[in-house]
């Protein structure tokens, strides 16, 4: 994700870092943006078939996106601070196949990472490549509760001359 | 999406509502959660290829969340008032091809609908149905800036008896 195209293995994994999701953050969400009875109380969700209050998955994304930035922006920093760049990025089309596998529940703590799946050079713009990636969130038991392919846009070191 | 299975018609549309997304809005979400230089402010936005403060587009895909659990919430309102109950609806497990085709800039309205693609039983458990669904968000020129496709567990009138 960081690096240019050429310097990017397939297989690599980029660990994005670990998120609580406290009850207030869950709550505050879901009162902007997803306001069902098992996102909002405790008390509520004890009458759904969640039994306790759990995130919104959207939520659940979002947070990746957060720490996706974090990690970019320490990573810019640590270049600046090195005298070197990184490679630009190109903007997200869009992305394939979000699972919400388990619900995250209060107080659970999600391990997001970025596995990179395969890489190609773009057809159209030699300056990219293309790189095909899985990002997943894994709870404090192991367990995988989320999960999403996507690809993005990596500038190359070869310009394709 | 409120009726039961039988009650659903392919090709139907449901209007979910629009939204405006106001500078206010764009740069409060993109604090919380998506803090890149277009979603933060227009001075930085224009230094990038969108030249303009858009949206996250997970801000884009929440609001698509809240639009469509308040137009549940009226819709149950006025069933309670008319004697009636809803079908159930199942969770979510996640959904595919998620597209952000445009920027949403400032100000920019959203027309949001969900549209019946196709709908089938459940092969496993008879007393519900599954809906095929394609979600967009058009704005105020009426482009379309956002779509995804995803799935719902729906009740059946005839419970598969």
């Amino acid at each position: 994700m960081l690096n240019f195209y050429e310097d990017v293995a397939i297989g690599s994994r980029i660990d994005l870092g670990s998120w609580r999701f406290t009850s207030e953050d869950i709550i505050r969400f879901a009162r902007q943006f997803d306001p069902q009875r098992f996102h909002l109380s405790e008390e509520g969700a004890a009458q759904t078939p969640f039994g306790r209050l759990c995130a919104s998955g959207w939520h659940t994304a979002c947070i990746y996106m957060k720490l996706t930035v974090a990690r970019r922006d320490e990573a810019e920093k640590a270049a600046r601070a090195g005298g070197t760049t990184l490679a630009r990025l190109g903007g997200s089309p869009g992305f394939k196949d979000l699972r919400w596998i388990k619900p995250v529940y209060a107080n659970d703590v999600i391990a997001y990472s970025t596995t990179i799946v395969d890489k190609r050079l773009s057809a159209s713009m030699p300056e990219w490549g293309i790189l095909s990636f899985l990002n997943d969130g894994v709870n404090q038991s192991g367990d995988k509760v989320f999960e999403f392919k996507g690809t993005v846009f990596v500038e190359r070191r070869d310009k394709g001359a």
